[in-house]
Formats: structure tokens, sequence, C-alpha cells
């Protein structure tokens, strides 16, 4: 063949290959939102029942967004938007509140009347003679939520033509936290920027807020805190509460309120007082007149959120007082305006023999004490999003005080954005596990009365850095409205969603993503370790760290291996932490033989010859576990691999090479982890295992010198 | 009417509001290769000169970069994406190199003989019988131009069956500067983070990169200095390397080689020498040796952009050699492979007498002295991207020396990304500049091989922080292009492609645009004022300021204005900067009354009284001009609701948010600058003209904390 010919032969060759280009870039930004055409048997099906859409209720901003969220999806999956018509129909989508709802459509008033203000019913029923899909409601909202319950229905293959959903959050306050600094940094982001362009805010909006308050409505997310625990005071002031309120503007329609870290000197920083004691006139009255001005900027403010006497943060013990004190004043000045303060049970006294102990130690005692508009905001466990915790002993200990649940979504200790962790898991077994604190039944779940997560989102068009990020986003949502949501349905529902609905590969993803929790437990710190990873931006392994400013902060702290053994003694023998929890547990947790093995090293610290379940030695049983979560992430790369002909090509390669990046990653940690226990146990590798793949001397070297997340 | 009845005439009249599903979002990141649909008439048009390409040219990726933009642009633009075939039919496009052109395809080889490597040529022929259009050049990347060149054509409304186009650039290098930190800050970036996310490079690559390629191509740009001149010597690090490396992949294809910024102390930051002298040995031998290691991994690598002895920078002069000892030392290490090293002439001593006289005083007694592959970058005039600069001195003044001018894309003063300010202008106006050092026609483009503009881009989804802060990229790259093209078409242009091409709507949107970069100067700095900006962020007026670490870095050491009078005398009565042009325009620059008056005050300090050509007084001339600046940002805002129905409407509303912030900071331009100017000058302001809204302490006492841009 001559030049020019083969030439074409390859270029006729490329343009097969090319992306048709009427074909919607799947780039991740549409979320769980893609509303992408169905099939077309599929497609008929949805178009019968959603010809046409009857809103029989008040007019208002959210009604609209419930009409035009059900408008763009129907037109999404069929291709024909749905006309809103003042009469049903065969297939109409009928949306009413009981204060409106004309004669003649019987609205299930009993069970409407149990949802409260945000929950919904989906009843596929007949009216005027007609079969339609009644979405009702309660108020506005309920609508908004179930319209969303009802595209999630269409998009899931649910058969909409025998709908009867009820469904109402028991959880009063869905929250996310945005850990976003006013510079546009984001702590523990690797998304990119803050979304919140605070610059350009008020005056300019950017669109994106819109589909950031869809994405946030569609699970029930009612609250967000703006901006960085580790507040600044102008958070506070005139300028960015006028940007707050835009954004509580768009939110809104949504049902999304917006909240504020408040650092708790404030009055000092911006009102020139000498105090921030929380018992000082003064600064009682400056907090008040602040509320004044906040609730004049936003009249639905939700209220503050207080990281105090934590890390350096400012708070009521720099003035001898106690954290009911604090959070006490502040709940004053918000109360009369409906706000709350979550106050954050997140302490750690540099002082102390056992960090885990220090946040129980600090508030247990003050249960009761706390005003009514307090919410106690505690972590999952009683370290710091650890790939696994127990759950946080203060759960059930303090029935006088209402409580929170915070949980990160962005992955600080879990690699960042670029491995993939599917958290549902976690957030299930926190939210299941059994305090038993009270009779049979008394989860987590039933100790809160909120939740909140850390959230993952910035300015990367896939709004979290990688695709299955956002799955993490989607999984706090419905567990938050839904405590009892298991998290297998969780994930199927949002690959469903995302990704694709052919059955095998829906089973293959959700597989992977069920097992990538253990997979990271198994490769980073399996067996109950905890904390051995790199100072600062918390980026890979570093077990040997000791020598940083607080004991309590170094990975030796944690592990403590040494020739003896390795594990952190909360038995009554060590820290006796274990006596935090309800006493049933004590015993059982006091007991390496009656200690569940993944947190067997979080409660004990044993011999490396410790005998286990399986007969192996510690030991071997950890380097065991390491391999394991090595092998898990190279299983997890076969299942998608196998589901590339199920998904876009596009983000099938960008998952690929995620996971190789992973994979890789995961080497490093195991062979770091192992490399560095062997140094200081003496031991060899159990036969059969790889040796690292380098010296721990070169593990040790390694640096990250611009690694993200260290924002403000 | 009844409630629910009302309520639905509300949905319906939403629901006509609401936008067709179907629409392309308009959100900017198409930028000026949207390829929306054409009405059908002029689709038929078109389609007609595209039916099929056919490529008779070596494969490579870059030929396959211009058939696949070809492709997408066609498909956008018709509806039809048309295939690549191996026979011409009536309206091919034909795609051909000399190498491979077969028999029969008449190539115009004189005047391809004239392209160069990166120029082409449109031009409609006939071919084995069939009418097509040859695309033809001397390599695939001029095949790439003139495949944007002929959709540029297509999309501005040209008639295709007549084509008869020659293009070449003058200009060798035509690069980007991004200001880009490796912590994904921007320095006078307003965009968002830094487009690059080095954290996931180089195994993560993100697929806007690619659309950056495209752009850039489009535009003829054919390089990139990734990192910000203020550099990190890490940039020069294997692991930063690599990442440079992927992103060099990427951007090959289209043509764009990658540069760096590299800090002179790196051999003793990365390699523990004890000096950077680049007189010593050692040091010689570091640079050649990460020369090396840069070529290895970027065989390309286009070469080094240099900040040097400059706000702190480390550089020759640290060790008392001169900028020629550095560059040359550094271009001999890169020399060998093909590099250049771009030494930017942006110096001042804090103890000189005139800023503006600093750079000519340290560069041009250097002329002559520089190694080949040095090229000298200067900024385009003598101080810092004001909004009007008479042309640096240096251009005309180092015949012996390659020199690339220097522009700002990125609007640091100029209004951020908010404020509507058309560069096209400002960039006409810098190359057009008659030096007079030469016989007729020496403007400062023929005295230039190179044009850098630092970047405006960052992770917003426009790209560059607004709609039209994207045509100053588009103005900067076709200008760099072609030196001699009128701003006033380039403008144009780029209407054309990115808004409409109605007639009436592109006449009034260019002409808001050419417009806009008088007013600026005219609400921020007119006659000639410069440097007047708030201190750090340069985010609006601040001429009061007086007390900076440096007296040049005082607006006052700007505009010495006082009683007596105004303006910055360089005359030979003053500091006789003048004396560094050519001697026609020294001697009419030293004298107020052949000075132009938009350079009047840059170059006199006069009476208020001063007798200006309007008959008005200098003073009432100065408020003349302020006043002037904020009523065209009201004519702009006129001219552009006057267009609503031609634009799509999200991006009208945008566009008209940011030019109300825009009226309303013009407005606190001129009113705290007159306040200022009254306070020292004493005098009145001039019968008929509106005081300032409020007090000059209140202008002086506006804190900006969390202002973008202030990275690294």
């Amino acid at each position: 063949m001559n030049t020019w010919a083969r030439a074409l032969a390859g270029w006729m060759l490329a343009a097969l290959c090319l992306p048709v280009w009427s074909t919607p870039v799947e780039d991740g930004y549409d979320l769980w939102l893609r509303y992408r055409a169905l099939p077309a048997a599929q497609q008929a099906a949805v178009a019968a029942r959603a010809r046409r859409i009857v809103a029989v209720a008040p007019a208002s901003p959210t009604l609209q967004a419930a009409v035009a969220e059900l408008q763009r999806g129907v037109a999404g999956l069929t291709g024909r938007q749905p006309d809103v018509a003042a009469q049903p129909g065969d297939g109409a989508l009928v949306l009413a509140t009981p204060a409106t709802a004309p004669a003649g459509l019987a609205l299930p008033r009993p069970a409407l009347a149990e949802l409260g203000r945000e929950g919904y019913l989906l009843r596929s029923l007949r009216w005027q003679g007609r079969a339609v899909t009644l979405i009702a409601a309660n108020s506005d909202v309920g609508l908004l939520y179930g319209s969303f319950a009802w595209l999630r229905a269409a998009q899931t293959g649910a058969d909409l033509a025998r709908l009867d959903q009820r469904s109402a959050p028991r959880l009063a306050l869905r929250l996310l936290n945005h850990w976003d600094n006013l510079d546009r940094t984001v702590e523990r982001g690797y998304a990119g920027a803050s979304i919140w362009d605070w610059w350009k805010l008020p005056d300019l909006r950017d669109a994106r807020y819109v589909d950031y308050a869809r994405a946030n409505a569609s699970l029930g997310i009612n609250g967000t805190v703006l901006n960085n625990v580790n507040a600044k005071a102008d958070s506070l002031t005139a300028p960015f509460l006028a940007k707050a309120a835009a954004l509580a503007d768009v939110l809104r329609p949504y049902g999304i309120r917006v909240y504020l870290s408040a650092r708790f000197s404030a009055p000092v920083e911006l009102g020139g007082l000498k105090t921030a004691d929380p018992l000082d006139p003064a600064v009682r009255a400056w907090w008040q007149a602040k509320a004044g001005e906040i609730y004049r900027a936003i009249p639905d403010f939700g209220g503050f959120l207080v990281k105090a006497n934590s890390e350096g943060q400012p708070g009521p013990q720099d003035y001898g007082r106690n954290h009911a004190d604090g959070a006490n004043m502040l709940a004053a000045a918000l109360a009369p305006h409906g706000g709350v303060v979550m106050w954050r049970a997140f302490v750690y006294a540099p002082d102390a023999s056992d960090r885990a102990a220090q946040g129980f130690a600090e508030f247990q005692p003050l249960d009761g004490r706390f005003a009514p508009n307090v919410i106690v905001q505690v972590k999952n466990g009683a370290i710091d999003f650890q790939p696994r915790e127990p759950f946080h002993p203060l759960f059930g200990a303090m029935p006088h005080t209402p409580l929170a649940l915070e949980v990160q979504i962005t992955k600080e200790y879990l690699g960042f954005s670029t491995h993939l962790v599917h958290l549902g898991p976690l957030f299930e077994e926190v939210l299941r596990a059994d305090t038993r604190r009270q009779p049979q039944g008394a989860t987590v779940a039933r100790q809160i009365k909120a939740m909140a997560g850390v959230a993952n989102i910035g300015t990367d068009r896939n709004w979290c850095g990688s695709h299955f990020d956002c799955a993490n986003w989607y999984a706090f949502g419905r567990l938050a409205w839904d405590t009892d949501l298991a998290a297998a349905a969780v994930a199927r529902e949002w690959v469903q969603q995302t990704f694709t609905r052919a059955p095998a590969a829906v089973q293959a993803i959700t597989a992977l993503m069920l097992d990538s929790r253990e997979a990271v437990v198994d490769y980073m710190t399996p067996l109950g370790l905890h904390h051995l990873m790199g100072t600062g931006h918390h980026h890979g392994p570093a077990p040997w760290v000791d020598n940083l400013e607080r004991a309590d902060w170094n990975p030796v702290y944690f592990h403590r291996a040494g020739r003896d053994g390795i594990g952190f003694d909360r038995s009554p023998r060590g820290s006796n932490a274990v006596s935090q929890y309800a006493p049933e547990l004590a015993a059982l947790w006091a007991n390496p033989a009656t200690t569940p093995e993944p947190l067997l090293l979080w409660f004990h610290h044993l011999p490396w010859s410790h005998r286990m379940a399986s007969g192996r030695t510690l030991w071997a049983e950890l380097v065991a576990h390491y391999d394991r979560g090595v092998e898990r992430v190279a299983t997890m790369r076969r299942g998608w691999d196998a589901v590339r002909t199920d998904v876009d090509a596009q983000r099938h390669a960008e998952v690929a090479a995620y996971l190789a990046v992973q994979e890789a990653e995961a080497r490093w940690w195991r062979d770091a982890c192992l490399a560095y226990f062997q140094s200081v146990s003496g031991l060899p590798l159990p036969a059969g295992s790889r040796a690292p793949a380098e010296t721990l001397e070169a593990y040790k070297a390694r640096r990250f010198n611009f690694a993200p997340g260290r924002g403000g």
C-alpha cells in the first residue's frame, strides 16, 4: 500500500473509533441525576407514567423546582418533556398537599399525617377515572423529595405503575459540613478549590450552586455549613454574611438551610472586646447582636457549628469555663431565632494518657447541661475518621443531650480522591452499632438527632475528585434520610443511576464498591490498627513517625509496636478506655478472646505470637491482612475491567487509571508498614509472603511537598 | 380562580419559560469552539464544503487531531459528521502536505514553500474533477492550524466555496505563561485553581487538558510555561518533571511544547551546592546534568523561563554576576538539546530613582552579549501591566538580542475577572507602537521574536473567570500568530464564534468590547496615571498609599499628586527616563505640549491648572475622564442589554450581572480617586460633577482580606 493509502487506512480506523459527537459527555458532572435516554422499550414505560404533571399545591419556588426536575428527568429519560396541565390524564404525575388537594383526589390523609414536614408518599392510584401517580406530602419540600424519589424509581427500573412508597426522615438535621476556607482552599479537600466563589459573591452566583442544591435535595440533605470548622472570624462579618445570604437564596427552594462555623473568639477579633468569656455580659450581648444581624440577612439561618478548645481553636476553656457554658451562651443568642448550635466533641488534651478517652471524659459529665437547641456533634469514632474505629463511646452515654453523628465523606485518611473506597458500609456499620446502653435495639442511629458529613466537594468537574467518590456523598445522604437503609441497596441505586442498569454489571460494580472499605482497612490499618499515616498531609504510610510536637499525634503512640508486640491497650490493664462503653461491651472488649478481631489492636497490646482464630499468629495474620488488602484491589480492578462494555469509555478509562494508582499505593502501604513492623519486631515475613519492594529507609525518605488538602 | 387553578396558571407560565432540555448548556466551556448548529440554510452551505475528509499526509497524532476537530466542528455546525475517505468527492476537505500529495493534486508549491513549518493555506480548487477545499501545509502542525482556520471561516460565515487564505506566523514562539503554583494556587489568577492537577499527575490526566490544547492550537499558541515565574525549585525535581512530561504528552499532538519556570538557586536547594554562581563549574555542571534529565523525560522540552534578581527572586547578581552571565549559563545547558532561555527583564532596584528606567538601565548595556538561544522577555511597558503604559524602551534598543513581548492576559490591575476589559486594543497598541529606532516601520512587533501572555486560565468552568475574559486569550493568540491583525477584526471573529453571527449584535458587542479598554483607563488611571491600586491584592483604588516597604511600590510614588500638581516627571528635568527612547520620541515626550494626552502624566508633573487641548484645566480634564469612564461602562451595559435576544439567556444574564458590578466598581474608582486628589490638591470639583458617594476615610478603610490571586 502506498503512503497515503496507508495513512488513509489509519484515519478510517480512527474515525470509526471516534465518539459519536452527539453522545452526552460523561464527565461526572451530572452525578446520579444523569437522566440519560433509556432503551426504547423502557422509555415507553416511563413516558406512560409521566405524560403530564399536575401540581395541586400552592405555588412556591420549591414546587417550581420539583416540577422542573420532573420535566428535566423525564425529558432526559424518554426524549419527551411532560407538560404541566390542569387536569389529570392517564399517566399523569400528580403533586398534591392536603391543603390544596381538590375534591375527588383521595389523599391518604392518615398516612400523610405521619410523614411530618419533609416526608412524602408515592402511590399509583386512579383519579377522575385516570391512572395517575400521586406524589403527596405535607409541604412543598416533601413534594420536592417525593419528586426526586419518583425519578430515582424511574432511573433504577422500578415498576412505575405499581408504586407504593412512603418515606420520612427520622433525623431532623441532615447536613454537609464544608471545611472550606475563605481563600477557597479546602482543608482535607481533594477535588479542587472551594465551590463557593467567595470573591464573586454575593452579586455573581455560579450556576453550579443550583446543581449543588439539586444533588443535595435528591438525597434529602437539608443543611450545609459553608465554612471550615477551623473558622476565621471573618465568616461572621457583614461582607461574608451577605455572601452566605446569597447562597441561602439559591439553596432555599431546595429545602437547604445554611449554617456557618463560628470562631469562639469573634467578640475579641471583630468586636474589640477584651474577652470571649461566655459568662461575660458584654460577650453575651455581642453574640446576641451578631445573631440579630445574621437573621436580618438570613431569616432561616440554621445556626452555628463550633470547634472549640480543640487543636488550637479558641473556646470557653480559655476562660476557665466548660463546653456547656460556651455552647449555651451561643444557644441563647440563637434560640429566639430558631437556630441551633452544633458543638463538636472532637477534643483531646495534650497531657492525657489516651487520646481516645478524651472526648468522653470532657463531655459525658456535661450530659443534660446543654440547652435544648444545642447538639453535641460527635465523630463516628474516638480518634479521627480512621478506616475502622469502634463507635464513639459518647453514643448512648448522653441520653439527655441531643447528639449528632459526624462522619467524613472526604477521604482524608483513606486515599484522598484517588482510592476507590465506598463508605456506605462504614456509615452503616456505625449507625447499626449497638451501644447496649438501653434495651435491645439501642443503636447509634437511635441515639442521634442529626447527621453531618464532612464534604468531599470542590470545583472539580466531577464534584468530588473521582467518580466513585460521589457515591460517598450519595450514601451519606441516603443513610442520613433513612438510617435503616442497607449500604448494599444504596450502592446499587447509585450504580444504576450513575453508570448502568445492566444487571450483571450492577452486581459486579456494587460488589467491588462494597468490598473496597474492607480493602482499605486491610492494606492500611488492619486488625484495629489506626493512625499510621504520613505527617500533616496524611498521605501514605508512616508508622515510624515519633517526633511530632504532641505524643498523641505520632503513629507510634497508636500502634505501640515493639519487640514485644503491637497494639494499644485500652483494657483495664491499660488506659481502660473500654470502661467508657456500656458494661456489656466493656466486658467483651476488655478481653482479647472476646474482642472482635477487626478491633483487636484498638483495645489490646498483644505479643506477635498471639494466636488468632485462624490459627495463625498475630504477626502472620497482620501480614495476611495487608496482603489481602492489596489482592482485594487487584480484584476490584479485574471487576471493573469486566464491565468495560457496560459503561461509557471515558469514565471507564478514568476509573481504571485511578484503580491502577490505588493498587500501586496499596502495595506501598503494605510494603512500608511491614518493613517497619519487621524492623521493630525483628520477625521475618511468613513463608510465601513477598518482601517489601524497597528499604525502610527509602520509605521513610519519601516527601510529598504539595499534597492537597492543607488549606487555611 | 381557586387556589389550585391559580397555582396551575403559575406552573404553565413557568413551564413555558423553562429552557428546552435539549439546548446545549452555554456555560462557556466550549469557548470559541462551540460549533453550535447553524440555521438550516447555512448548514447546507457548510455541509456542501465538508462532505468528507481526505487526508493525504503521513499518519500522526497531530493529523488525527486535525481530522477529529474537523469532524467535531462540521458535525456540530451541520448535524452531520463527515467521514474520512480515500477518494475526493465534491465538497471534500483535503488535507495535504508536499511529501505525500498524490499525483493530480496540484499543490501550490511555491506558496507552500514560504509558509515554513507552521503555516497553512486554504484554497478552493478542483481535484480529479471535484470541487474540493485544499488545506495544505508543510507539516502536520500546519494542517492542524489550517483545519482550525477553516473551522473559523465556517463559524464566521466566510464563503467556503471561494477560499484563498495563506497564513504563517512570524514569531517563532507564541507562549502562554501560567503563574501557577505547585499547590494549585494561581498568582494573579481569578478563575479558580490551577488547571494542572499536580497531585493527580502524571498517572491521572484530566480530560480538560485536551480541550486546553485544542483551544490553544486553534489560536496557534505553540508553547506553555507551566509554573509561576516566582518559581519553586521543586518544579525541576524528578516527580514534577514526570508530571510535566505527562502534560507534554497530552499537548504535543496539538503543536504545543512545555516549558518550565526555573529557580536560579536550584543548584543550592536541590543539588546541595554551596553556590549558584553561574560561572562556577560545579553549578554549570549541575545545570547540564539537570538539562539532560529534563530532556530524557521530555525530548522536545521548550526551555526555561527565568525571573532573576527581581522582587526577591535569586539570580546571578547574588554572586556579583550579570544577567547575561546567568542567562548564558542556562542557555549553554539547554543549547545541545535545542532549548531556549527566556530571561525576564522585569527588574527594578530598590535604591533607584525611577522604577520605569530600571529595566533598560540593567539590560540595554548587555545587548549582544546574550547567547543566541536566549530571549530577553520584556513587559509591554516599563512599570507593570497598567491599563495604559508607553511601550517599553527596550524595544528597539537591543537590536542584537532576541526579544519577547510579555503581556498580561489576566487582569491583575484591570478588575480581575469581574470587569469586562477587552485587551485586543492594548495588545495592538503596543505591537504597532513605532519605536523610531530604525527606518520607518520599526514597530515593536518587528523587534520581537516571541510573544508571551500571562494566562488567565483556571479551573472555572468558563476557563477564565468570565465569558469575556476568554476573548483576551483569543486576542492574544491571534495577534501572536499575526501581529498585523486588527484588534477590531479579531474581536469580531470572537463574537461570531462565541455568541452570535447576527450582524447588528456582532457590531454592538464588538463595539462595547473595543471601547472597554479606554473605559478602564478612564475610570482607573487616565491621562497617563499608573499604579494607583490597592496594596497586595491590587483590587480597587488606593492612590493614598504611601507606607509600603519600598518607595517604588507606593501609589504616591507614581502620581506625585500634591498641592502643586500631579504626574511623574520623566522628562530631562525629572528622571529623564524619556532619554531611553529613540531621540525623536524622547524629544516629543520631553515636552508636555507634544506629549500625547493619554501619556501626559506618565512623563510630566504638571500643575492642576495646566491647559489641555480641550481648553479645560488638567484637573477638570482628569475629572472628565473619570466621569467618562463610568459613563462608558453604563453605555456598555446598555449595549449588552440591547443584544438580549441575540444571545442565550444564561450567558446574557451572567454578563449583565458582571457589568452591573463593574459599573459600581468604576464609580468607586472614580469617587475614591477624586476624593483623594481633592484632598491633596485642595481643589473643588468642577461644576456639575457629582461628589464622591463616601468620604475619603471610608474609602481608605475598606479591606479585602480574601482577594484571589495571592498565590504561592
